[in-house]
């Protein structure tokens, strides 16, 4: 470091980031990168007429994003904030909810990322060891005063906790924020946002990177009660308001398809598939009666989506 | 606030961006952004091709985009730094040349966020009064220990300082970082980019915003001597390594155009748009022999050499 390098920050040790070779190809095994593309609606969704618009800033706000996410997990807009990446939320949720009297309390083996956060924003950190079996035991966590950091699945051993064991721990310390960064929850755990309504302790933070293939796009979210997302905002807003560019946000709007069907209503579609144990969403208001909201689900799921319309469709057309 | 916010960010205030409304068409006149479009390369660069590689990481060096920064600015990749917004590398080079024994010195009117980002990351700041005609008094800058930070050209005065006058703050501050924030210095004023090899307290921070279209990119740079980009460098790995996500690295790399005609060679087509007072610039490498370098200047710059390769051109086809 030069010798003008804050002494506050003398014994920093940061992040070191899985390989990202470019002079060569590999195969890359060691980042937890998706090995499917993004949804075909992503690369419709960066065409020409978005790049030309790069000229103009991004919306600070992130209000379509934010509203799509919100509309995703049945919540409210004010229950979402954007961030370039799920790392920088994690770090926002470090500066505003920890400080010198709050520490972070996380697992001793998790996200590396964590404890670096703490040394960047001068706040103490609290590692707590795993059990012998690698597993996080919720009982230890819970100090007066800390806050608490969990990776859920925990990487990189791959254990998850169940919602109820973490709701205990809510109802625990409803002083003090406890953040669930769910960005592997998609590979199997049970996701903590239906908590969210009952529980303001609660941040839930989440990724396009990994479930969602968009890695290279960094974006990544935060979903929590009203207030706790204000205080993110307050983060935000202090350290960089346009902090998604424009083409990330046109392709984070795009991970499920709203789409109709000229043969059949949107009503009518929707309860034939749910007969045939498909569920996708329907709004009844006159706008939208003849759409239908589609997340994109696996290769399996989407397959029998498609052959299952198919079938209904084919069906229209012989009445 | 929540009643979960650090007390210690109790008091603080947020920058406002400008006003990015959505609902409606606007002239925008107010947040500095750029009327003309990014260049055509970067429509070209933004290809479906790209776009299904999001689901990769991008790479957190970002070597291919300050190798092409370094070659522009005719210094080593070594000495750019790239970030999400000049913003973001603003912020950590506050976090790391300030603290609480190293104020940060600013103009009382400037750039908003310098005051903003001092109490982010809990640094004193001395805000120094511009002179009744809203110029920068340099004589009240380099107080021992401060660290300075001076928007040249400032907003949003549009004043500008000539570089023998910040050699000066440089020569006689050798302990202390200068910060020169130059988004605007495309739009008149002198860069203190010649000035880096010669000082190593000087850090110049620029900007694709304003006269690169790239807005809505996301993306800023930092150029100083090695030590000083190590030290960012720290920083940046201690908050988000993949702070720059795929596209707009892609966008970034196209603000030169790399050319070649096959009528002419390289060398002689360089030596020809020299006669008629047109600079590009040429590798003698034997494969680059055949190829120019071409920034993107003004309209009427890029139309006078548009018109002036055409008439090499014919020229030599008469030949």
């Amino acid at each position: 470091m030069s010798r003008f390098f804050t002494g506050t920050l003398g014994t920093l040790d940061p992040y070191t980031p899985g390989e990202q070779p470019q002079e060569r190809t590999y195969i890359k095994l060691n980042t937890n990168e998706s090995p499917f593309p993004p949804s075909p609606k992503v690369i419709e969704a960066v065409d020409r007429g978005e790049v030309e618009k790069l000229r103009l800033y991004s919306d600070p706000t992130a209000a379509k994003l934010c509203s799509a996410i919100a509309d995703h997990y049945e919540l409210k807009s004010e229950n979402v904030i954007c961030g370039n990446g799920s790392d920088e939320l994690l770090s926002f949720a470090i500066r505003a909810f920890c400080d010198e009297d709050h520490p972070l309390a996380c697992p001793d083996i998790t996200y590396g990322f964590y404890k670096v956060w703490c040394r960047l924003w001068g706040v103490p950190n609290h590692e707590i060891p795993l059990k012998e079996d690698f597993s996080i035991d919720l009982a230890e966590y819970g100090n007066p005063g800390e806050t608490v950091m969990i990776a859920n699945p925990n990487a990189p051993t791959g254990k998850s906790i169940g919602r109820s064991a973490i709701e205990e721990l809510l109802k625990k310390t409803p002083d003090q924020v406890v953040i669930i960064d769910e960005a592997y929850v998609d590979f199997g755990g049970e996701s903590c946002v239906p908590l969210i309504e009952k529980y303001p302790n609660l941040l839930v933070v989440q990724t396009y990177s990994k479930s969602r293939s968009l890695a290279g796009a960094r974006l990544g979210f935060a979903l929590g009660q009203k207030t706790l997302i204000d205080d993110l905002n307050r983060i935000k807003y202090s350290f960089n308001p346009y902090n998604i560019n424009r083409l990330t946000m046109a392709a984070g709007l795009t991970n499920f398809i709203f789409a109709r069907f000229p043969a059949v209503s949107g009503g009518e579609l929707y309860a034939r598939l749910k007969e045939c144990g498909i569920l996708v969403r329907h709004f009844e208001a006159p706008r939208t009666a003849d759409w239908l909201r589609i997340t994109i689900g696996s290769g399996t799921e989407m397959e029998q989506f498609v052959k299952t319309v198919r079938a209904i469709l084919s069906g229209k057309e012989e009445e």
